[in-house]
């Protein structure tokens, strides 16, 4: 086992060095001596609770690296591998190799540098992989992994803060759990209500609404009782140290509505009445608006992921299940509903710190200067544009919202990179972000569109990784 | 005739080199040793089949290089010139002369690019164009012109395989005369029906139904008759060896209906009454997807060109006719009905192979995340991410479009380039695509963000330059 | 006060050097030897006639640096600082200081360069500000002040002509006195009619018609009698030298309407009965294809500034007025309706000339093909697609829409940067959009995609400097 690894075809070459991705001795500077160092608050990903709460090993690579990867599965269909390879009867290890042997193939795919880098740490491997040498990879990083429980791997990454994603039924036992376990770093829930707003799929609705009265311990029959129900759950959240809530939508929901015609509808929906989908968006629009101001109340940041659309594969989500790999980004209009509800939010004073993503890229610059209305000098960077997100979260994706962030925004106030990962593997985006990070503050100075102020710069970089989410969250 | 061109104001320098585009040996090692000598695939094009087939001989540079260019053309109005020397009266040679007087006004539109590569390359000029030199240009070219007739052309630039774009009601003569003629390339026709679709324009959409009667034999009463004549037509192409359908339209057609509406709707067409936009939109979506059946049946290809706006311009159009230059970039909502026609027939598992083309740079992203959602590891890059097509068959508009696929699809299993164009000189574009491609993994390698495994590199690049398009099309 | 400047803990370093932004000994050439030296035409800012006519001296540098300036405000209120130190009542020396305090965090935001060239010209400073140097920045500029009044500055700055923003009810009187008295620069009203569009808003559209019957002395009870007083401003608009009109919109207005509908509604709104949005709507577009007209006739340059989301937050808003950093970047489609609208006016050859500017950078290439489409060759660069406005006025929306312009029009008959400021210290910018384009251009010779004709090119820069502006317009 402890063999060096067959050298591939290829060697790494200047692949992957320690100044992989800083082109300039500034942005290796800014890196090594300002930005390496500083531990990882990751405030928005998908980590399930109870493997941390348990520390749980893998029993392999493919167990912790490819189940519930749907990243790398697109990858794996669009060139032509069986389900049975990705989401199917094949054993562990043929999926391994199934996957080894597309990497090559997947080269300017960020799949491609997040493989290697992860490889590299927490693994060890210098190798670029592929179909030769990945019987050696599995068998080695599966001895490793008998070391490299979730704690040992947040710790190992130096993760200071995790803030996972939780339906407000959730009990927080396993938040509880971890909270009581006296690790370094925390884990706090993210309060993600969606199912709440989806009247219009009366059945799941409803189904769901008899979850949050037990959750609540609460009796729902009317609105007003909705949303005492769904505020005893918001502060139960608190009470385990939430400070976020989190939303994914098409798109804001702010229709006109009254409070008696959304009554009206939400007792209609409890009695298993149909209602139409201008009813729904004006329930979803009333619902919304009153998440909104607890999240206000609370101190809280409410963040938006908009535009995905989801679902644009029936066949094989049916057979798969949700969150396999078909969704993907919509062309919807965001900014008239955006702004009609933050100015109804903000115009009694009561709009939330704030982060809004766009799933578009297309929408970075009406998104990044949307943030810029609702500054109001009372908290720094109140309103953020949050980072690339999903599709986005990618080399050029993240450049693409730097860039457009520090010309039509403020860069250095930015709360900085999420993973939005379900997977403990993931962490070094963080690096990733990092040095691209680190290398668009070196190209500036190189180009000398900035002065070469290093500890400055440093400062700032610090601030974007780690000192600003900190402020901003409160943690 | 043979003495040397005037050396110009300029020399061309360092421009348009062996080395042109490949700005790191790298680069040039992939250009050269692997891209350069792959033949050319050109699965869509507009080249005349008549031409093909009559192996036809153009009389001078205009007739080949100007007639039927509108992206000169439009240049040239932008840049004051009177529609005389354009689609007007003035000589061949006037307008040759008047070009060549506006080419350095062009500098960085593709144009200029376009322009010098062709005249290089067949005409072996090594100048830089300008009025300086026009004359002698446009009387050497004419003379070289002689013993350049089109099948000349496809074999000097190694052109494997044309598709070309045909109307259903073509009788596909042509494409037969050139089939039985023995040439070292393949011309295959193309199935685009976008006339069937347009049943609002009451009377040339009559005018067209007649004309499909003809060419099927068949009596078009019913909307049944309608499919069966456009499947006589569809097997007649695949006899002729056509592995694809295109279909021109400002966005998918996925409108609600049941096919008694169709059924009725068309035979009120047919009687010549008017039929509503909404109704239209209902045949249209109807059409749409029986088309897409066929396409299935046959394992054909379905390319979708969607968003251009078109005839802006209906004084010019008026006077020009179509195609003329006066077409733009729409911004059409793309995305909810595209994911509605697709899932549909993907719901039974009768999604045909398929590439969609947009032509705003705005729905790059959702557009490369679509084809994504398709991919169910039957077919490698069963659906595909059309090449910039149009406006963006530009240097940063291809690049934009490989990073974008590379970032958010898979680029390895790419198709790649066509021309797009109604010109025999058209190739060099393909040449244009390859260096820039290679390029892009050149400087990967050199910014160490890809290991420098030239022959593997290589190798995809071959694949994206001719072997993907060979095996996707089943050519 | 003739001390020097005290070093920053960061010298400038290579910052803001001579050759600030030119990478290349092309770029550089380009520059300092065609561009550089070119006067400045400034066709559209908003520069308060008034100020120029009374050769305004400012008291101190927030007066003629902060006050009115939205751009740094709300990069101020991004970054925390209290509303006293930027609209209110905070004394002027105090705002300075709290600006120069947050200037080094703003790096990365055009505003960080803008502020150094502004501090070095005209007032010499070579340093970076921060709060370690502001007190002494204030003083010494301060004194500077006393030497330039507006018309010093506009000289200074080599401006040959001024196109100021002047609302139809304007008395012109300013621009008369500018006019007499003699100055080396020529500074015009340009026509922007926005308020007469805005008939929903009943209480001030009437007041405002009210307006217009007091500057034209012409009574306005009909529609008629509206173009009437709308002709007669646009004639007294024209006897002082404007040529040009300006328009703010969502988008372009162009739904069908009869004459008769719009007189009556038009007859209604004046009896103070109100208009519905769909009868607004037909009403802007009738006035709007009017103005158009009157454009025409006159050999005008008709400009609209498309696509601005206004009044994102009505709390601030109300509180501090319009213009005060609350508007930001729509999604509108903007296309169908522009098509429409400009296809009418050319249907008979009544299409003037015109500018048309997005703010969503994601209309950049619909807009610039869309101009492409009116171009007939009668005017050299007839329908122009604006320089990049507002927030896209920084390095990189510049690039990007002089790229764009590149690939998809003709970047050589492009009538160039305009500041679109209120400030008489913001025409460096017109220095920094030359840099960049040297730059572009100096790239592409460097990386072999031009010849090294720098004569050539140089001039080209030179008409896209100035030339052309002064052509087109016909200065």
């Amino acid at each position: 086992m402890s063999k060096p690894l067959p050298i591939d075809s290829y060697s790494p070459g200047s692949f992957l060095t320690e100044d992989f991705m800083l082109q300039s001795d500034e942005a290796k500077r800014l890196y090594h001596d300002y930005a390496k160092s500083m531990p990882i608050i990751d405030y928005h990903c998908h980590l399930p609770p109870k493997e941390i709460a348990d520390n749980q090993i893998f029993n392999n690579l493919t167990e912790i690296w490819l189940r519930g990867d749907h990243y790398k599965w697109r990858a794996m269909r669009a060139l032509g591998v069986d389900e049975a390879y990705i989401t199917g009867n094949a054993s562990d290890k043929e999926k391994f190799l199934k996957w080894a042997s597309i990497v090559p193939q997947v080269m300017r795919n960020p799949l491609y540098h997040w493989t290697h880098m992860e490889l590299k740490n927490p693994f060890g491997f210098n190798q670029v992989l592929s179909l030769k040498n990945a019987e050696e990879v599995y068998e080695r990083a599966n001895d490793k992994l008998k070391t490299l429980s979730t704690n040992t791997l947040l710790n190992h990454f130096n993760v200071a803060r995790v803030g996972t994603t939780d339906d407000p039924v959730d009990s927080l036992e396993y938040h509880k759990k971890i909270a009581d376990s006296n690790s370094n770093f925390k884990v706090v829930p993210t309060f993600r209500p969606d199912p709440v707003l989806n009247i219009e799929d009366q059945e799941s609705f409803n189904t769901y609404i008899d979850k949050l009265e037990s959750a609540s311990g609460k009796n729902i029959e009317s609105l007003d009782q909705l949303y005492a129900a769904l505020k005893n759950r918001h502060d139960a959240f608190s009470a385990h140290g939430c400070k976020a809530s989190d939303h994914g939508q098409v798109h804001i929901f702010a229709a006109d509505y009254t409070e008696s015609e959304v009554r009206s509808l939400f007792a209609k929906a409890r009695l298993g009445i149909t209602v139409s989908a201008e009813e729904g968006l004006k329930f979803k629009s009333a619902v919304q608006y009153q998440l909104a101001l607890m999240d206000h109340e609370k101190g809280w940041v409410q963040q938006f992921h908009l535009g995905a659309i989801r679902d644009n594969n029936m066949r094989l989500l049916n057979s798969l299940g949700k969150n396999t790999g078909f969704d993907s980004i919509g062309d919807y209009q965001q900014i008239e509903v955006m702004s009609k509800f933050f100015n109804r939010l903000d115009s009694d004073n009561r709009l939330a710190k704030t982060i809004i993503y766009n799933v578009n890229p297309s929408d970075n610059a009406a998104f990044a200067t949307m943030a810029g209305n609702y500054q109001d000098g009372t908290i720094r960077g109140k309103m953020q544009w949050g980072s690339g997100w999903w599709y986005l979260d990618q080399k050029d994706g993240m450049e693409e919202q730097m860039n457009i962030l520090s010309n039509m925004g403020v860069l250095s106030c930015f709360v900085g990179m999420i993973t939005d990962s379900r997977s403990f593997l993931s962490f070094p985006r963080h690096e990733y972000f990092r040095r691209i990070l680190c290398n668009l503050f070196g190209n500036d100075i190189v180009n000398g569109e900035l002065p070469g102020d290093i500890p400055w710069i440093g400062k700032m970089i610090q601030d974007i990784c780690y000192n600003n989410a900190k402020e901003y969250f409160g943690f």
